[in-house]
């Protein structure tokens, strides 16, 4: 039976475990001169993305690289998606190439879910809509993982998560993630993009920002898509920045030491002061390098048969 | 002497034969756990491409990886093609960076013919204009030949093509193909896009799906773009998937266990209906895997010279 | 302590002339069969391309995989740089991904030197506005010194270089480099295509072309945009031809057996004519495959360190 990563919904606190001691190991592979392992010989790993993204896909086809699989690139502009055909067929093309690992960014929420169980390779959802991007939250916690040392330490943490929270499903996979490593999550936003009844989540929700971020051991902006302000749905860049924004002065709300995370790309000034992100508390660089390793360590897993130690 | 794959106009069968069966043993590099063979060591293979296309463009870059080629791909969007370089000079740049197969898909017919005898590397047409697209009918004709068991069987073999001949470099080169290997084929679509005179290149030629699909061994699809039902050329969707669409009561006056074959992305509900696509006579994903096993044997086979035995 | 490669500005003659023999030596990698060493096994290249470029990006491409590198493209359409990011985010996001080397180019002067600085990678300026594009100088310098056999010779060697040399980083980056090696540069093109002040660089300034081509040892033509015929910076692509395009009787007042070069795209029939392009003192085609190995030579240079022998 092969195995996906759709999401953390569901996901049991050893199998994120099992990721993250991998993914620790992994990193080691990203800082050493020759980042080349055996560990994907031969496999196939095709990315599929039908959003814009460099990070995202960049960080796939590394750590794919890194452990000498075969890797692609399909991206929606210039693929037969314009030509109309359907997802599902798509996915199976692709599958019938020799495909092991399909990595796979849709703006429709369950995307992946829909063609996992249609085809052989395991699928990663590297990004659906509103709902989850896994590896994302992965990194995070393993960015925390080596500041915090053990496991252990994630009982009670305080993780405080600021922004446009309705829209993220960077923030549903963190909630899922930390939740089961047994943190606490606080989320806090302009109302108008807090989603109704976040707190059945198990999450505490704020609409003051200093509320959420006092004490906290992490602190966490989100991404704000710039669009969304034509709609209305929040005044101006401006005033984002000075309701929501974390600046200096917030992050001294929170614990001394407290980590400063985002998942990128920043809007400086809005999301984050320059300030605060070229500043000491920033982990945001970490996160990257987490990334890549964090993505070797799911398709190697994958790749052995799941996330079990 | 370098041998380029410009179509199979003029291919003899044992040629044929000798791709195909170099094909079969490829096949088996696809399904296996590690796709990585030495074939094409250190050999640089470029796809470049001036129209869309993913699985074809895949197919290619999967197939050189899997034999250890350097790969690298040009589309049209992004490239000097917009500075207005001839198409010439742009081979004969890539030519000299060390590329022993240039992979090529033009909308102008015979692109890649003018191409080849200018530089040394060989040159695969994927698809040029209404010409040719001869790794496709091989894929084909392989397809068949894992089903059918040995050569002789396409002895007598009936092959009905249905759909948009007129514009279709596919139904070319597969009459070319299979008639080399004694089929007989028949072809059947609008009158509009019938072109004049089919029956001089050895074929039956029907407006009736009917009469072109009965007692079939073989019933393949052709792909309509949709764009030209705005030129007038056919009346509605749903009027040509009513008369030229293959449903399962058209499939069922072919032979039992007649194969259905599409070279994709199929419009579902228009060339296909939906229950045929994904029924049991189907092997449109089987086409796929055998694409890239044809590609691997054709690039491998040119890198030794030729497909004489 | 890292290096990179900026532009030929203040290098010496020595760095020049080791780069050169190195890339003479990977000139018979990309000629023989099998292009693959391991000069950067596991290393990691990454070519961030803010502008279109099929040949620059390719080359980077080939010469990065013929030396067992991890290789990977970012384009600007498609990329997170229309979300907003800044250049520096995405130059340091990239970094973190393991990433040993940045090759970029892009439309503002300076800008990789901006991110160098900044990130632990060796930054290759391949192409930086008005400013400089050095590995294109080098393959120029390698070509000559093919063909002259020594670096003794480049002492007096007359250069003549024609077009628009107001916009051309080509042209910045050859004096640079031609001068450090002792030969003697002249420039010409429309007056309203030139640099004021240009003879404060060391070469020879004429807006009559003859002048700058008669008794020169090599000719080169620089590529002209021709959107800057709008703007009113020349009359008409013809009427360019007739006096700043090389044709025969042009190229007939520089010494006997002189070399032709042009760094590509040509626009045939304007910088140059197509007599002379496909002439016998044409080495526009070896210029490219020097590309490869220049650029073979710089990487793999930068990975032990730097330019000094």
């Amino acid at each position: 039976m092969k195995r996906d990563l759709l999401g953390l919904k569901g996901m049991s606190a050893e199998e994120i475990k099992n990721i993250l001691d991998t993914a620790k190991t992994m990193k080691m592979v990203v800082s050493q001169p020759n980042k080349k392992t055996q560990h994907l010989q031969g496999r196939t790993v095709v990315n599929l993305f039908y959003e814009n993204s460099t990070r995202t896909r960049l960080s796939f086809e590394l750590a794919a690289k890194y452990m000498s699989a075969n890797a692609a690139n399909i991206t929606a502009s210039g693929s037969s998606v314009q030509k109309g055909e359907s997802l599902i067929d798509t996915a199976q093309t692709i599958n019938m190439m020799g495909t092991d690992i399909l990595v796979m960014r849709h703006s429709m929420s369950g995307a992946p879910g829909v063609i996992a169980p249609l085809i052989s390779a395991s699928v990663i959802n590297a990004g659906d809509g509103m709902n989850e991007h896994p590896t994302q939250a992965l990194l995070d916690m393993l960015t925390m993982y080596e500041k915090l040392g053990s496991f252990e330490n994630f009982k009670g943490l305080k993780v405080a998560i600021i922004g446009d929270v309705y829209h993220s499903r960077v923030v549903r996979s963190n909630i899922y993630g930390l939740r089961a490593l047994g943190a606490e999550v606080a989320v806090a936003g302009p109302a108008t993009l807090m989603p109704p009844q976040i707190e059945k989540m198990g999450v505490a929700a704020y609409t003051d920002v200093r509320e959420a971020v006092r004490d906290a051991d992490i602190v966490m902006g989100l991404r704000i898509q710039l669009e969304r302000q034509k709609k209305g749905l929040f005044p101006s860049v401006r005033e984002y920045h000075k309701y929501f924004g974390i600046d200096e002065e917030k992050l001294k709300l929170a614990k001394p030491g407290a980590l400063l995370m985002h998942p990128g790309p920043v809007n400086r000034g809005v999301e984050l002061s320059s300030s605060v992100i070229d500043g000491p508390q920033s982990v945001i660089n970490e996160q990257v390098k987490s990334g890549v390793a964090v993505r070797m360590a799911v398709m190697y897993l994958l790749s052995r048969g799941g996330f079990n130690r």
